[in-house]
């Protein structure tokens, strides 16, 4: 019933290698932001996390919550050790103290070093706690390089600000039709030298059996100097095209799933920003092109992009 | 009246994508310093800054300014906090304090807290005040991670320090002409792998209204390995050129904007630095060809680049 | 006895630039995990290691206990200074002190100083003890400075974590043979546009003595643009192959490195990431096929990788 | 006199844009260490000089002595501050105090703030001393992170260890002649991806002046996978070549400088460095050959790269 064109086999299999028979999945590939929809299996659990990765992906909120947990863990396990010691191991304001109390007063001299705070009205009174409290200082010292590595790296990661349109498009084009859809750049980034990169997957019967292939798609443009507007990405559905040929209900039943991979320079960050997006055939719209999102604004001396049209299309018919 | 070359199609539409009949604005794109001249709409809050880009953008003074001014925001919130648990919770070294000089006392303990100073003539003598100083220090630390992170980021942002010259010349060249623009890199800078690439808009009528096409214009020489003299840019104006045939008047009427992006590595940096600057047709000069900006200084054994003769040219008649 | 074929002029050479005529040994290039097997000679000391590669290779281990080393010998170092300057240059909370103790009060006067703790029941007393303090805290700032770099290095320094085949397999392919071998990343990195350059060293009789000559093997995909599965890299045995022809004997005899040089960008890093491999003859398995490592699990909708079948492969006949 | 083949045109002006007339100097255009011998005028002071490449191209020598004297300066202006707020703002050991000595006292709170050691015996003892203690201990604090960020800058900067042979050779090569260097990467790197490109300034005779002109030069080999051993980088001189036909004397007469732009992959770096060097014609040997600098040891398990060979040659006669 699908239609391969005859080109097939200069285009499929672009990221799998060898093959691609393996995969009889109905799953898409990337979720709709990108992220892998992949498991791994038969790793060690050293293995499995990277802890520069696991940190870098951590939202700020628990990131902050992970580092007041470890602070007051450290203080409790340092004011266990100078308890331990005995009353007479701090100096303390008062002359008679209870257990509970000289607890308090043990956890707060260890914040008080961990910190390097030391007000001194607590200060280590004999050779154990002095050496427990210096130990204590140089791990609070390191402790904050530790926090300023891990602050940076998560502040500098790259981070693409790129909103895709809900759907792609089937257009008519110049004698065939184009597929499409539209990005655009938000937040105050500026963006250049971005280069997109189109695959598809197809289920196809091949032997009897149906498996997922993988094809390159060609598209019009696929490289701009400054990504500042929109981007409208077009692959035109020629011959040498995957789907050329394809009805609306061929491409349902192929479970297409198309897989976006935009790079682009980012000069603040001095570095190369990645973005990966997915769209399924339920994205699909047959017959319509998009309305324009930027325009001059009433002054007519700014451009003005606006994101409430980045969805919106006219239909056509063919 | 606007002559467009056949070659139009080949060339146009270079970064918008599909179509490019939007635009119907007199505005230039980028402004002189290559920031986009553009507004973004239909965002929320949020999604219209990135913290990092805003915070590199900012300038030293500003950046340092908010930084003071939030340690005395945090200084003045944790002063009220003690305040507000009594005069019993602090030892001072006076037996009685009026409320204003106990409050005072107040900010100077929680700026001596959050520095981590911690002198101890001010100091915790509660529960609750000691409570309060150890969530104060290890803010106060977390906070020096947060201004190092900032800090460096606005450092090492890679910035291009390039000089163009204020005119961009048309200049006889070859059988044609030429349209050609200048530039140096000023500071202790060392640059390699420049690269250089054109655009232009041009207002042009299209069933029958006026609108805004780009097309990319070529270079004699696009790459070069060693910025570190002056670099004249020179587009051939031959058949290949969308402003082929212009005259002076095609090119104003045309409303055109000469965009370039300039990418170079600046091997201190350890990356590369972008640059986008921008013509517009008032500063087209027609007829004239820069004088040279480096030669042998006196003794004959050192190159001299001299940024008085950036703008200057020489008149020619074609 | 060895086949060289016609097309090696091409392809020969790859990366010792004139002759490599010289190279007469049995051993390996580069060991399993991608380090060369490559002795210096003939350099200064300090021409022999960087810094910040030491460093950058340090185990966190050796680097934290070289920290710890590094405090506690400049501790010892300033609390000797204070010694020397006599038990009236510290304030103490003792009147009557003996050496041993002075010392010991020394010690941590000075690391309380280093860490800037400076709790104050230990301060200096006299113009020359405050001074050195004063150094000694300076030399502390500065040393969580450094440390702070030291560290972040570490942490940043961009790893690829991709596990390779144990075996090179070779199976019928197309009109010829292939030899191939499979990678797959482990860990929660994503990468991509991920590029594979392999290059063969073989040991081939020259005008009677045996050298050792490279050639680049091609691939059939040498690019990927997501590599989040398994990758199965396949060099097509045909006439452009340097081994083209050759029996299992032949590719014994010549004593194969097969170098594996992989590069893809980690958009968590921000960076590209790069892995060496190498494989030797005795890890050749003639006439096999890899197994497929990813399949969908059985609620088939996500794709399992599965590591534990990473070295699986069927064997098959010519 | 000067024989300028044919191709020039092709080749010529690879680094100057538009003309190349105007350089009439002898001088060499990089230093033998890559630096460009070049002067720049016309521009304002802080035109000259960028913070960060200034910083990055200090000695670690210089970088500390100014760190510290920044200490001290800091240091002394708050103790003049102090001082003149008069004696009871601050809290000292001493019932009475003569002004020196409070300098004293004053020189060395300040640096205990700075620092935010603060012992304690040292402390601010009213409103207008609290106020200047609390600002000097946040510029401390700011001052950790400016510390951190030069430091970081200096020891991240991506640097290349090589070395390059004193001289260039001139063999025959083919039916030709080549022109040939040797370069080697020392310390412990491990470099990959490495990229060569050659240009080389000819002084020539055009219309009647003696001018300096641009040319690449071609290499037989521009890219390596691996820069792990001795590379010998060849440019053959043939038809394409500038210098074809160029007798010994005629290179010198044309007062030759070879620049060579080396760029290469560090994977510890996880960045490109590069390295500029100069070679001019006092470095030709006519009829030379390099000897092999690297070879298996005695054992026959490793490879050795002898650095003592880098310059070694044979002469040979054409």
């Amino acid at each position: 019933m699908l239609r391969i064109p005859n080109k097939l086999s200069r285009n499929e299999t672009i990221n799998t290698g060898f093959g691609a028979k393996s995969l009889q999945t109905d799953t898409r590939i990337f979720d709709k932001n990108g992220k892998p929809n992949i498991q791994k299996k038969g790793l060690a659990f050293f293995e499995r996390y990277s802890v520069y990765h696991s940190i870098v992906e951590l939202s700020w909120t628990k990131f902050y919550l992970i580092l007041f947990f470890f602070y007051f863990i450290v203080n409790l396990i340092f004011a266990c050790i100078y308890f331990s010691l005995g009353t007479e191991s701090l100096n303390t304001n008062y002359k008679t103290i209870n257990l509970w109390d000289f607890f308090i007063e043990c956890y707060f001299f260890s914040s008080q070093t961990l910190t390097t705070v030391g007000y001194g009205h607590l200060s280590p009174n004999n050779f154990w706690a002095s050496l427990i409290a210096s130990i204590e200082a140089i791990i609070g010292v390191l402790g904050l390089a530790v926090a300023t590595s891990l602050l940076y790296s998560k502040f500098i990661r790259p981070k693409s600000f790129i909103k895709f349109s809900n759907n792609i498009l089937i257009t008519p084009h110049k004698e065939n039709n184009a597929l499409m859809f539209r990005m655009a750049p938000f937040k105050n980034t500026q963006l250049s030298e971005s280069e997109v990169f189109l695959s598809m997957v197809l289920k196809v019967e091949e032997n009897g059996i149906f498996v997922n292939k993988y094809f390159r798609l060609d598209t019009e443009i696929s490289k701009i100097s400054s990504f500042i507007l929109s981007w409208t990405v077009v692959h035109p559905i020629n011959e040498n095209s995957p789907i050329f040929g394809f009805t609306k209900e061929d491409l349902i039943n192929s479970k297409m799933e198309l897989i976006i991979y935009l790079k682009s320079f980012d000069d603040k960050y001095g570095n190369n920003v990645v973005k990966n997006h997915s769209y399924i055939s339920d994205d699909l719209v047959w017959g319509a092109k998009f309305k324009p999102m930027f325009m001059a604004d009433e002054s007519n001396n700014i451009t003005v992009l606006d994101f409430d049209l980045l969805n919106d299309y006219d239909e056509i018919s063919f």
